[in-house]
């Protein structure tokens, strides 16, 4: 079961990939999240915010970070939450402190979660938990797949929405029914919700509705809200106590962090607003793909800003020509491929503001052009 | 042994700290370390290096960061080096790795270790080690003091200079034949070097040389060097492999770590040079307190640019006193007490470019009217 649906070839040269990046950077239009910022853009932005505080954070306290951190354990329905490093620290250390509180070190979440993919089994090697992975490989996770396990638990993880399926969301139906059943076996309920930002729409719920299902939650920072990097670790004011002492031991409480906080807070601010038109151009991306493409997006209808895209070409056919196609059309339209195949590339497309400023219309030209020329070829 | 010098006494409220810290960050001297910035300064100063990288780290690749890691291998005389978030994290998965390697989860360090009293006891609770703890509680181990060690070792960690002793070294010829003890056994040398930069003059030995007597080194960049945080950790380049798969678990390998990196690089490039002036103003400087106070520095002759002072008040008593004094002299000369005891205050004193901007002659009448004013009054 390990690393089940990511496959392990890599058909392209590191410095093919290199060249390619290259390419893309340098396209006036790309439809991936936001418009890359050189290091010193990326500082420059940070000034005005900078400008408005006293002081830098120190060892998790003062006012930039504990402020911050009331703003986003609000948004998510929660009493308290911890600015982290990053998110292989937070949801580890959510289970471990799960997995103490229940003693119990059995834990479950999905074959394609983070934890089994990603983190060189950290849950395992430095928290001894042992896991319980449940669900199909290519689907949600749903209330009768629970019924599946019959061991006892410490916590269920879920992920909204999943990352490697493509981002797909359960129903808000199935996701009421698994809190009900992890609320009647006494099992915590935590929340990977590193691209939750973008949940809302589907859902007609606030991320707070959505986050109060949850014992504790996750969030990212540098993915869709574009800051530098960083997490936040939401709960209860008891879960976040032990969470700051985990912290400590795993080394993420840090002098400060404060150029990461000021992006993140920056990020939060003009990104959350932009949500819905993301959402709303993935849908219509996906289906401009869907009706030029011979194969049809993951999912069909993305339910917020993220599909996956797959082609029936191999990496080594494919790349080069995509990259050819990138420079005379000068626009980024797929990025290096998330996984492959002998025969295929499965691609990732998180939708942000870069999307935004290429019209419906234009995109619809791009789409159909890219698929007569490289795909239909 | 818990905290074993570590008095938990606090006489001082949390709103007499915060004003003190501002206080003392409005004087125009200062006796400690580096000139204190604002975060919109900090950023600034990133600018210039920031403009020579083309593109920032990604997940612990890229120029800027290979770069700096392989200039700082070599500063230490080292094959590979890894950036990492910080000290705590460095340090444990540095014992953990050796603990591997040898099959052997004893671990030996000084009682008043970091690993020991500030880090909740990462190395027991996240990584299943044992220690023993060796040595004097206020003295540098010494050879002797190994041979009272009659477990077997997967590591032995030393501290140069031993932060909570005031910064104490050992000689040089104690440092062999520590390493020649260590190696016999085959047991792993570790450096916590977290203030190495300052070793070089005692020893009259280059950091390469230092480095060199061990098989792994933790370095800081934000005390001395004035980053803003971040550490590295040295090595063979099979036991940074190793660490890199430790980062990956602690959650350290985060998709982008360049202010850190920034700081830290223009920090060595910075005050590496000026090493020589902060030990010898550090040794003017004990001297000045060893003429005009009542109480000796910890130790009497710094032999880098760190060393402790203890006044015999109680905090309550004497901190407002000191306030009263910096406001009126518009000096910083003490932080805020290191430790306490009912009747006494330990204070920390770390001489980085602050203490170079004023002259010898000037801290004589300083701390002679301090000792009149405050301490013999």
């Amino acid at each position: 079961m390990d690393r089940p649906n990511i496959q392990k070839i890599n058909m392209l040269s590191s410095d093919f990939k290199k060249q390619y990046l290259r390419t893309l950077a340098n396209c006036d239009n790309s439809l991936f999240r936001h418009p890359q910022r050189t290091m010193t853009e990326r500082l420059q932005s940070l000034l005005p915010l900078a400008a408005q505080y006293s002081e830098a954070d120190c060892y998790g306290q003062g006012e930039l970070v504990n402020e911050f951190e009331q703003q986003v354990a609000a948004m998510l329905g929660h009493e308290a939450a911890l600015f982290l490093p990053s998110g292989t620290m937070a949801q580890t250390m959510a289970l471990r402190i799960w997995a103490e509180k229940k003693h119990c070190n059995q834990v479950a979440f999905h074959p394609t979660s983070h934890l089994q993919l990603h983190e060189q089994n950290a849950y395992q090697v430095l928290h001894g938990l042992d896991s319980c992975l449940v669900g199909k490989l290519n689907e949600v996770i749903n209330r009768a797949d629970l019924d599946t396990i019959h061991i006892p638990l410490a916590a269920l993880l879920l992920e909204l929405p999943m990352r490697e399926i493509g981002g797909q969301l359960p129903t808000w139906k199935e996701l009421e029914a698994q809190q009900k059943w992890a609320k009647s076996q006494g099992i915590a309920l935590h929340l990977d919700g590193a691209r939750l930002w973008s949940c809302s729409e589907y859902y007609q719920k606030t991320l707070a509705e959505i986050g109060s299902l949850f014992d504790s939650v996750y969030v990212s920072f540098y993915k869709d809200l574009d800051g530098i990097a960083g997490a936040m670790l939401t709960g209860s004011a008891e879960f976040i106590d032990e969470a700051r002492i985990w912290t400590r031991r795993l080394g993420g409480n840090l002098i400060t962090l404060f150029p990461d906080i000021l992006a993140a807070k920056q990020g939060l601010t003009d990104n959350i607003p932009l949500m819905p038109d993301f959402v709303a151009k993935a849908a219509t991306i996906a289906k401009l793909f869907n009706q030029h493409f011979p194969t049809h997006t993951i999912p069909l209808c993305p339910p917020c800003n993220l599909f996956h895209l797959v082609i029936e070409q191999s990496a080594k056919e494919l790349m080069p020509k995509v990259m050819k196609w990138s420079e005379q059309y000068n626009m980024a339209l797929l990025p290096l491929p998330r996984t492959q195949t002998d025969t295929s590339c499965r691609f990732e497309i998180s939708i942000g503001q870069n999307a935004l400023k290429v019209s419906n219309h234009d995109w619809q030209k791009a789409i159909a052009s890219f698929a007569h020329d490289i795909i239909l070829d």
